[in-house]
């Protein structure tokens, strides 16, 4: 498993905020070493992090103007990756180009596309439009996992880990958590895991945020689309039409939300960036800065699982492993990621020219 | 040489110590990651260090009453191995189930059978009375050998190093060692060097020990057994008796013994767990630790002769090597190692199918 | 590129003065590792670093007089690598040796010849008398270089980078160097780069220097002998000759000379020793340490550009890069070790049965 890549997709490849005007950055996606940069005027673009010339880091470069020169010497590339000046040096070769990978800022995301160029089609851009939101507050940050991206994926997918790891955390009862019913759909391009946990009892962070005084509808949402997740957590007063519609939270009384943005992007085969946000619609008294620091102590929990799941999967290969019965929407998803591996496994076949990037 | 494991051994896996009821260890012997636990009551388990469910290690669960809990999604396995409750799960599939190791605490050490379950006979443990003999005091340690378990098979069978490497610990005139005969006996399962030294001056440590006041008649006696070593070293009043019929010390004045045990475990094929315990009869005046302490510097510059050579094996592969006078005891051992070997290579052709570890 | 060695060369092994009598010294050179050792009476040795008998690295090892005494079981090595006695064993036999490394002392230079031992001819080291010439003050360094040895062949051959990496250092204005017209010519044994600076304003460290008031004639001069450079810069007061016959410096007023030394050394595919010295002829107030002190800024800075280029090289391999106008010397010094390699490798294929060297 996991030793594969979907090229032809929108990744996240960092935060807006990560990048200054004048500023380069230097990450690894897919095996391919990348430097992210902003023009002085504020224009993003990410490039190949290698100069046709002697293979110097370009991100080790300065930005000037709307140009990024290599420090080696002095090549300079503009935003497409075409080489527009080369010192001492009348002439510029065609040939004189790295590799351009299209890049596009929405949202306070940076989105950046594997795939071919000129496949590139920004309307296929993940919406997420809480970022934008004012009845949102929220916080990001970006954590390096040791560990292959589907194992992230399985993570998020099934939270029936809750209890087990984060136990000290979010945890709370087992019980709660295995009463309540999963269902996982197979939508067109995604698969949607819900769960209902009606006439709870609201844990103290609901309470704290919203007030709750008594029982409360809660509810679960989590939404594969490669390649990121989104996590909608939350609960209304019992009985006030927290579920109506599948509209989770939409028609209730009192509602406290929390939607989690869950960007995961291969950097190798055995290591991905994990880039999330948490917001809350409960703005007040800190509570976005609590959400936060809960949740970030809680997927520190889970960067060590996966760590130690990644050291076992390399040492045992494909040694056998069995599903159990709250694996229903991890196990979806992984049927959905692995047809569209084989799909684009198809393409290459009927399209063997056009695979050209380097080994 | 050097990269093959003795399969169905007995193997030592720890001191009884190093696990405390309700604890775990992770330890990894003949390149198979193991955990071993210690259940509530007290009892004594080893399991594949990996959850069947998702492969995570099982190390980092928790010990709950007489059973082990993945600490991902909660499974619960029992001493042999079998999954005995699943989460949000009415029936346990046969399949949930992780290789167990029989594991055997006797005499102070934990004892791991290496082969296949079935084929393990506790009566084969090789039999260690001094670590509960009154007459001696000892001490104990696990180090962590930066080198094939060959190599350290090599250095303790073969004690003429000794006035090289420790010449300023215990190593003393290299004349003295040279002089002396050296007898190596291939017995059944057994290979047994020997070295007698009438009428030395004896070292101070013996001195110190025994309260000497003239010569002395010292031994070393070295015994292989795979995949242990014992050496028996110590001097008696000279003239006294002390080589009568072969049993060093039993007969003569004023004995003073040095009973080292060597537990030689391979890790990997480049690393060894290497356990050992220095006991000796003279138990007053603070004799055990300081003989204790002693060893242990004399070991620690073992580790350091072990680490080079493993360093140049590895780069230099099997390019030719040459045997010199005082190999003899480590040559009859490596034959035997051989034979061995090639004996398990034999029962592996004749019964394929149970050949069913993980690669 | 760059994963082959050249054999048959004198390479620079170190500094005389990294090794004092009686001790010993363990470097790889060409993937092999070597033991320096130095006898007592000032005699200095290369041997291959490990022990014939059981792999110990001989670099742990005593000088006693004028042998090499393995630290584990005390074989004694002379210079030549011939075991000269094995302890309590009469007879030593003929297969006791250790590979021998011709090495010799020479203005101040340890050089080794890594091809056949029986091939290497003293007069072939290259001469370097500034290093004895009392008309020069000089310091010498040591750098690790974690690239392959070509790139810093390319970084020496081609000064065209010192207004990008060394703009903080000695760089200039970029303009000044893309004025310089390079000329680059192939020599029977090695390749010769120049170019001249006529009229220049003089830099600060040159004006601190000589005292230079007006325009000054500069030069520098890049030979590459394999394997090592020569480099020398300088000035003299314009219009007084500085260019006369090509002997930069000899016929002008008021020399400033810089003349570095640059012995590089393959220690593996992906790191190089350099050995380098900075000397100069002006060595009144300190300027011997100046020089020394900026140039050792300025090469700093090169290093890191090397490890960024070899990190590129090994993930892409012999994907295609592009030559400049400013390559002309690098690439003259390319096709010259190409030519070299391939004469080694028609060697090679004639005479096979004398390719044994260790894997």
């Amino acid at each position: 498993m996991g030793d594969a890549f979907l090229k032809a997709q929108w990744y996240v490849a960092g935060w807006g905020t990560d990048l200054a005007p004048g500023e380069t950055l230097a990450r690894t996606y897919l095996n391919e070493p990348v430097v992210l940069w902003r023009s002085e005027t504020g224009a993003v673009h990410a490039l190949q992090d290698r100069c046709i010339h002697r293979a110097m880091q370009l991100s080790a470069g300065d930005v000037d103007g709307e140009i990024l020169r290599c420090p080696y010497h002095g090549l300079e590339f503009n935003g497409e990756g075409r080489c527009t000046r080369i010192p001492a040096q009348d002439r510029v070769p065609d040939t004189a180009r790295v590799r351009h990978y299209p890049l596009v800022e929405r949202q306070a995301l940076l989105w950046i596309w594997m795939g071919e160029p000129e496949d590139a089609d920004e309307g296929l851009i993940p919406d997420y439009p809480i970022h934008e939101d004012p009845a949102f507050g929220w916080r990001s940050a970006h954590y390096p996992v040791k560990g292959n991206w589907q194992l992230l994926v399985d993570n998020l997918m099934d939270l029936s880990h809750l209890p087990y790891i984060h136990a000290k955390t979010i945890g709370g009862n087992p019980d709660l958590h295995f009463r309540a019913k999963t269902n996982s759909q197979k939508l067109d391009n995604a698969v949607r895991v819900t769960r209902e946990m009606p006439g709870s009892q609201p844990p103290p962070t609901y309470v704290d945020a919203a007030g709750f005084t008594g029982l409360v509808d809660r509810w679960q949402e989590i939404v594969f689309e490669p390649v990121i997740i989104r996590i909608h957590t939350g609960a209304c007063e019992e009985g006030t039409g927290a579920y109506t519609n599948g509209e989770y939270g939409v028609h209730g009384a009192n509602r406290f939300s929390m939607c989690g943005f869950h960007g995961i992007t291969p950097e190798t085969e055995t290591t991905t960036h994990y880039f999330w946000s948490m917001a809350t619609n409960r703005t007040e008294d800190g509570m976005v800065e609590e959400v936060f620091a809960q949740t970030a102590r809680t997927f520190q929990e889970d960067q060590d699982v996966l760590e130690s799941q990644q050291v076992r999967m390399e040492q045992f290969g494909n040694a056998p492993l069995i599903d159990i019965a709250s694996d229903v929407g991890g196990r979806h998803t992984r049927q959905f990621i692995t047809r569209l591996l084989k799909e684009q496994e198809m393409y290459r076949k009927v399209s063997p020219q056009r695979d050209t990037e380097p080994a």
